[in-house]
């Protein structure tokens, strides 16, 4: 298989667009990374196309893909829409390596996009809802009755259907406390982290500096989980454009090398995310303690800390001390989700995993402004998505390297 | 890129599941697959799964690949979830043929679902009519009120979504009769042909054998369509299983070599079905003479006769004149739509391009029964998916050989 670059990337500030729709947000994220590649995007052979919940907030069912990029004058390619839930993006990443790793095409896009936000808010969460086998939920939900549970902002997804996985991570947080003596304050520390580097970030979603006092009193999602721990729900897209390492140099003096891209599924067996990890390091001849920096799937802060461990950053159990130690911070050794992550960045479900690799391929250049990382050389990314019997549904690891 | 083999299928018999939900389907369909390649599916290392609209219809708007593989105790591997609109089969075969053809996994499975028929019919049509920019639909449906249509029953589609297409393939229709004095009788024969050969097939959703005058006589859609000349709405599911053609003899004394694989999408220039078999005719190194069968997307019999040209069967115009001399029957130098195809197997969307991979396997095989072609070499398939300027957005063509 040929070695794979990315060449540009492009994303918009993940936010809530009332007003813009996915067109619009796909288009300047695609624009974005036209310009930053300096490609022409008559020069794009094929695209991938990420989003995983369209059809169910404003109808689009299909081609969704089709219909954006033929709109900004994009036709005639082979467009792929693919689909993993919030790893739609990370999916979308994958095809469009596998289109250049195989030979088949040069120069491929992939691009993220999500519309979340909708003036009937009931849609967004009956979207979330979605993301697990939906029957099971029926079981589940009917289950979840007969025992009260908290109820969620905007921030925190509001409905009981975003609630539900919320329910999902802090039963996995106080299991964790209770295994490990992990604290709350460190969940609310990663928390602190993420917002302090997304108000950084100038594609964040949120950019407010928050004290951990102020994580800490937000509003209770679900015992140990406060509102400001939370990935929001947001609109947004996010696009890169990857060829042949072997042609990079045409396009820029800095490609970003694919190192590996591994996607993998839940099984009875658990420990997806450490069997993905491992393939990705495996194939990238490297491990945890290469990576100088990580863009990881922290749709709540506790999340962050278990991937510590389930990445390899360190031993199971001692996520909490990486917090303590400041290892995972701007200026620590390893910082993780210098964007401010799913937390603070925004999570627009089908463009994150576009956006995660959008924040390394900056970093890795040195392009990343007030929230760059000293000098990285390799990083990963991690997105997951969807949840089938407690395990989730796709996980995909990726690493890059300048 | 590794030359590639198809070396098993299966399919459940297309039709009105009301009792029946997608996993269920599916889980037939992957297990003939698996039987017919004599494999264990604890040797699949990826799935690629094709479903259009279950989100509109069920509610299951992610992950639903995982959905029904986790159910059959398939887990752990990548699965990708792709969506075409009536070309998310083909697509979810084109993928899984890349992960092949790559070098990335040696046995992978493709998987074309869906589940059309819902209690309320409403929602089948919203998702029918999800297959173009809805934006833009919304648009004409305003313009289309205007004037008047024709309603439509079960068989073409019943709604005015459905009827949409069946407009536009009915003014589609029009057009060749008057440019090439194309007449209504050789759409019917079209008609009469697939219905005769879906009779032969046991994977049929309609068995009936329809004289000339029955597919005349039966009620109008849109002149000159009438309901027999349209493909019903249906549930089904069908799977392939590809591996290097290196391997395919571990598995099987007759692999099916895929000879070309190719996704394209509509353009400004249009002739997107002519430059998708171009493509696959350049890259299989045969030219349309070269085949000895073809499945092709006859959502409606003129579409098949109109396809004939874009195919390379025929100059263009001359379509009609392959209906009169008998090229594509059964027992023609040429047959097409073996199965009955869209009109008489069956169309349900998601599942239908790989339902038309199951065909050319079987047939090219042998092993297609009382429809079987006299010792085919060559076939050939064109799925064709949802609609953006009145171009296919998505369009597939595959060659296979023995």
């Amino acid at each position: 298989m040929r070695e794979v670059a990315v060449i540009g990337a492009g994303m918009v500030r993940f936010g809530k667009y009332l007003d813009k729709g996915m067109k619009v947000l796909a288009r300047d994220a695609v624009s974005g990374a036209l310009a930053s590649a300096g490609v022409g995007q008559e020069r794009i052979q094929a695209a991938v196309v990420g989003n995983a919940m369209a059809g169910l907030i404003t109808g689009q069912e299909c081609v969704r893909g089709q219909v954006v990029l033929r709109e900004m004058g994009i036709s005639g390619i082979p467009v792929v829409n693919c689909e993993n839930a919030c790893a739609s993006a990370a999916t979308a990443f994958h095809l469009a390596w596998l289109y250049v790793a195989s030979g088949m095409y040069d120069v491929v896009l992939a691009l993220g996009m999500e519309k979340l936000y909708h003036s009937d808010k009931k849609r967004s969460f009956a979207a979330i809802a979605s993301a697990v086998d939906v029957e099971a939920m029926q079981a589940l939900k009917a289950q979840l009755q007969s025992r009260p549970h908290e109820g969620a902002g905007e921030q925190s997804g509001g409905g009981s259907s975003h609630s539900m996985f919320m329910d999902f991570y802090a039963s996995f947080a106080r299991k964790h406390m209770k295994t490990y003596g992990t604290t709350k304050e460190q969940f609310a520390r990663v928390a602190v982290k993420n917002h302090r580097n997304g108000s950084l970030n100038p594609y964040a979603q949120y950019r407010e500096v928050y004290t951990l006092e102020d994580i800490l009193n937000s509003p209770l999602i679900a015992e140990p989980l406060t509102r400001l721990m939370c990935s929001p729900i947001g609109d947004g897209a996010a696009a890169v454009l990857l060829c042949p390492q072997s042609m990079a140099g045409r396009y820029t003096a800095k490609p970003v090398r694919v190192l590996a891209s591994v996607l993998a599924s839940g099984s009875e067996e658990g420990a997806s995310v450490e069997r993905a990890a491992h393939q990705a390091y495996e194939t990238a001849g490297l491990g945890p303690h290469d990576c100088s920096v990580i863009e990881l799937h922290d749709a709540s802060s506790p999340a962050e800390l278990v991937l510590y461990e389930e990445l390899g950053l360190c031993r199971p159990g001692e996520g909490g001390k990486l917090v303590d130690d400041g290892t995972t911070e701007l200026t620590g050794r390893i910082p993780v989700n210098p964007s401010g992550g799913l937390i603070a960045r925004g999570h627009p479900v089908g463009a994150t995993g576009v956006a995660q690799i959008c924040e390394i391929f900056w970093q890795l250049r040195g392009e990343a402004g007030e929230r760059q990382v000293a000098n990285p050389k390799v990083g990963l990314t991690e997105n997951a998505g969807g949840m089938i019997r407690n395990e989730p549904a796709a996980v995909s690891v990726h690493i890059l390297g300048i």
